[in-house]
């Protein structure tokens, strides 16, 4: 690469754009850690984004009406870093750099997006940046459709590598934004033909450029290292409204440096000599960390370039009716609409009296049909399989090119996009997602419910067949391990309810939360009202609770979730009969149940009886309850599954696979 | 659809494919649940395929050289039941047929490899049939360089529905497919334009034929149900031998039915007057499950067409050297080489005597030195992190369309689609297939990997950089739930080794399962040899023991696993020095303790003293070794991690998250 004719073409621009390689090539050597080559070769598209088109107030990162800017490719933080130190971010400040991937700093290895406000969501994981950033996308459409074009009127902007465009996840976004026209959606593919084995042709010789039309989206090519391309392609991207932009930017990988165009480029460049000279060639003469004055405040002006539109945006908003300025700030702050409380408790009241036989899917829908109308900042939706996760209300409209207020989303077959997809929604502002799929299908959900949690974002997951109780499909449908794999994420908070008013306390949870999602874990199957007597305190806001208790002489506690609850009831029947007092107590969210003092939660499990756990799924993480908080493994046994399960008919399977009443009394007997 | 025209324009043809679709009418209406649609609109495809292309001796399912079938779209299991009754395998009778969906029928819901030989792989959890053939199709390349096309000399057929092609694996495969030429991988899209919640419209307008030739794949377009346009398109994609093909047929789902074209034709289709109907409608006047003899001894006759193919091929085997034929032998058989042992005990002992300091990363580099030497069965691979997975030696040539006989693969930044072609490699016959990633990303490749565990296939899965060990790269590269994540699921081997010679026991045992998949959690930092005495025996296969007894009075007993040993041997120092005997179990496989006998277990695990666990991840499933097994609660104690990690380096990270030695001997203290 001619180094000089760049610098000589657009001189200013390359000094501005060379403050991020200085920075990142200075970061990372003092880290001795870190990804150098990605942000030199990006540093003049960013450059030209951030300072001519992205709309942004430097000072004020959470202005709600500013643009995204999603670094799909997250190992190359110190591109943000710089970014933001250079235009002026007050959380991330040269010390913050000059900290870059040490204990406590807010530069940490790949952008948290807890650690500043103007990082917008955590990346690192490939592909997730650019499949949250169609939520992001989406939120936008479905907002500025709602509050208007004066309050809500931006782009969502994503960096992504060849990385986030190999992960299949990518695919499902590009079909995702293609479908539905995210014209707001602009994404640079970081088109420098290196991954970290080596040239990108040894693994994918994929045309990307095709790949994009495929799925209907408006496609340039460019020279990613000349800015007035640069400018005029983003400037194209944003003029085309009906389909979502990816603007191909041919770079190379650590540009000007030694490891210029090789996988050694990708990571961390360290060699001291070889830094001196890459500064040199690219005539960069100031010290480490060390910024020309003209060129920080050249940055810095770019950074409140949108503080007047950012005045503006806020008196147009205050133009708004009170009630309207009232709703948006609400929403835009999580918090839940007053009414909620009340609909759930009349609910509530409602189904303890009438005492419904539902599945938890449909008492989850009915949940949904009362809490929709009031709580309007929802977006559900399903991965194909709406008429079984009943996920769709009556009243929210399909989100679509020609209804942008539709509240509901045919992701699609695509678990995994629309998991990505609901965090950037959520992460956006404004609104609720939630969505649907089969339990067993958490697996293909996974990376991005894992970022739920690190990302503090409240997404709901909403997951049917949560048992063999599906029946016939068998072992590939039947989640075993899949309550397991979500208890054992920090930050995630599993419910399993065991009736539809234990459906209506969870939902309440779930939707009041700002910093934890939730994973609804729901039958298929019908299961009876248990929770007949109305209580309008929210008892599974104590994550386990004596459902019924002993008669006679405490001896046995049978702790169950879900569908389970009611076969722990029938067991304290054929115990009790006995004269054997019996105490049930549904656990629909240990994360709850584990937050509650030890004295409640020795007045639910005292020490004394035999326990027995009844969960149709593994055991694993269970002896907590049984042989822990006094607990003793003599007197604690299980009954649930040991192996995947089979394709028969549900009460075949319980029964086959020795999921009954019965079998739970004898395991009482047998320990007393 | 006018169904007139086409029984008239190919009478015989019709009937026989009509054979698939009564069946499958009459199977589901008989269970009352599963998919009838699919068969109904695959049926004309099916019957050219295997009556007039698939190389099969339907008497003989397990013959090596077959080609192979994979229902990508798994819920249609009936085409595959249909087919399989009509053609005369054995194991699936009219009566299976009649019992599909039942308990204990070989017919279940979905594709079960394991209930029946001519299942080549379980389907149902969509993508992962395409995903998986894509591994079928690299073993016959490799298989046929190395043995010789006289032996080893067939295609891989699929059927993938609009679902798969949807997920995000299947364009990890397309790429993989089309980046190495497997020419003889054909793919039938059923293009029926219905997924369960509506049009395909409704979620993606992606012209997939546009997709599949961006990836370099051959594509033709044709009608689904004209035989003659099928039998043509099979031929021409046969004869593209540098190319995968995807054959794109227009079918109607549900043919024929009232439920064609519509979205509840993909499900049940149980109304007993429309499936008369659609019968009078066919052409198709036999009873219910009754075949008519002329259709039934066609079908038996192209079942049966390939045994004299068989034989031939008997013949060409017969005439190979002896040796030749026990290694082919050997290698379809699954079975280890004679000299792996021998060499695993040799490396034990060696470093054992040279007590090298290394990640376990490293040391699984060294194992794999000399075992795949040995073992040239081994299909190696990374995505996309070969150096740091460290899974490449220098004897294993690279898999390329120049290099057949290359035994590495560079899969990309694609775990999914890495874990899916494993299984697929592993599942082909006469290979072992393992690759790496890194740990934290078991979540993009869990659909796979509970896969492998389900459908019995020994894929090793070598997961590194397994802990906040790792360092700078921070929480979203941390694991921290993944190994419950993969102890929770049945059938999987976790192991987690402490040094280099746990690392070579864990690879002996993985490289020697025939039905379980293995998982080595591996570190990025560097760790001592603390297996100083060699011995023959592989303590690994315990799957817990005891490294390093107590000295006096044993007080305390320490278990470990990983990197977390050397911790727990210093924290035995600090104790021992204070006079507190202390033993120190290291657990480097739960699952092979779990199954060792209550007496050898309570020899490493005796009441009495405290017990403290120590693992850089969640305490979720340890409970079961703290509380349970001769535990209490009052002396038992974890140190490990109860939050997401962080960015730092490593060993500030292990000391701010108090995974010190210190720490666990004050743990010890503390309960006495």
């Amino acid at each position: 690469m001619d180094i000089k004719a760049l610098r000589e073409a657009h001189p200013e621009h390359w000094m501005r754009s060379t403050a991020i390689r200085a920075l990142t090539l200075d970061a990372v050597a003092a880290a001795n850690s870190g990804h150098s080559g990605m942000p030199i070769g990006m540093a003049d598209v960013a450059t030209v984004l951030w300072s001519k088109h992205m709309k942004f107030d430097a000072k004020n990162p959470t202005w709600p009406d500013r643009d995204r800017f999603i670094l799909s490719a997250g190992h190359g933080s110190m591109l943000i870093y710089s970014l933001l130190y250079l235009a002026g971010d007050p959380q991330i400040t040269l010390d913050e750099v000059k900290n870059f991937r040490q204990w406590g700093a807010r530069t940490a290895g790949h952008p948290e997006n807890f650690h500043a406000d103007a990082i917008e969501m955590t990346t690192g994981p490939l592909g997730q940046g650019i499949s949250s950033s169609v939520g992001f996308a989406i939120a936008e459409e479905n907002l500025r459709a709602r509050h208007g074009k004066q309050v809500v009127d931006h782009y969502t902007y994503v960096i992504a590598g060849d990385g986030c465009l190999m992960e299949g996840v990518s695919q499902e976004a590009i079909g995702i934004a293609g479908r539905y026209g995210l014209g707001r959606l602009v994404v640079f593919w970081d088109n420098n033909d290196i991954t970290i084995d080596g040239k990108v042709s040894l693994s994918d010789r994929t045309d990307q450029v095709a790949r994009f039309k495929a799925s209907g989206w408006h496609v340039q090519e460019i020279d990613g290292h000349d800015p007035e391309a640069i400018d005029a392609a983003i400037s194209a991207a944003k003029k085309v409204t009906d389909q979502p932009s990816m603007i191909a930017c041919k770079t190379h990988i650590a540009l000007g440096h030694a490891a210029q165009d090789t996988s050694k480029g990708h990571g961390a460049l360290t060699n001291a000599d070889q830094n001196t000279e890459a500064k040199a060639g690219w005539g960069w003469t100031a010290g480490e960390f060390d910024i020309p004055a003209d060129v920080k405040s050249w940055w810095e002006e770019a950074g409140s370039r949108g503080a007047s539109e950012r005045e503006a945006w806020e008196a147009r908003l205050a133009g708004l009716s009170d009630r309207k300025q009232q709703e948006f700030a609400r929403v835009m702050a999580g918090d839940a609409p007053k009414k909620l409380s009340s609909v759930i408790r009349a609910f509530k009241k409602q189904n303890a009296d009438s005492q419904p036989k539902v599945a938890t899917r449909k008492a989850s829908e009915m949940v949904l049909e009362v809490v929709n109308p009031v709580m309007t900042e929802t977006i559900g939706g399903s991965a194909d399989l709406t008429g079984s996760n009943n996920t769709k209300t009556g009243d929210m409209g399909i989100f679509d090119t020609e209804d942008r207020k539709g509240r509901y989303v045919y992701w699609g077959i695509r678990e995994h996009g629309m998991a990505a997809a609901m965090n950037g929604i959520s992460l956006h502002g404004g609104l609720r997602a939630y969505g649907g799929t089969f339990m067993a299908f958490t697996d293909y959900a996974r990376p991005a419910m894992r970022l739920a949690a690190l990302q503090k974002t409240p997404t709901v997951f909403v997951m049917t067949h949560d048992s063999i109780g599906l029946g016939e499909d068998g072992p590939t449908h039947q989640p075993i391990e899949h309550l397991a794999i979500s208890r054992a994420t920090p930050n995630m908070f599993v419910f399993r309810p065991a009736d539809v008013v234990e459906t209506a306390e969870a939902w309440e949870i779930a939707l009041t939360q700002k910093e934890t999602p939730s994973v609804l874990s729901l039958t298929r199957q019908g299961l009876p009202t248990l929770r007949k007597e109305h209580k309008n305190n929210n008892l599974v806001e104590k994550g386990a609770y004596i459902l019924a208790d002993a008669e006679g002489k405490r001896q046995a506690i049978l702790l169950a979730t879900g569908s389970e609850v009611e076969i722990a009831m029938k067991a304290r029947d054929i115990l009790q009969a006995e004269g054997i007092g019996t105490r049930v107590v549904s656990m629909p969210c240990w994360e709850l149940f584990e937050a509650q003092e030890e004295s409640y939660r020795k007045r639910v499990l005292p020490a004394g009886p035999v326990r027995v756990g009844v969960e149709a799924a593994a055991r694993f993480g269970w002896d907590r309850w049984l042989l822990g908080e006094r607990g003793r493994e003599a007197k604690a046994a299980f009954v649930g599954m040991e192996s995947f399960g089979a394709s028969a008919p549900a009460e075949v399977l319980y029964e086959k696979f020795g999921i009954t009443a019965e079998n739970v009394a004898q395991k009482v007997r047998d320990m007393l």
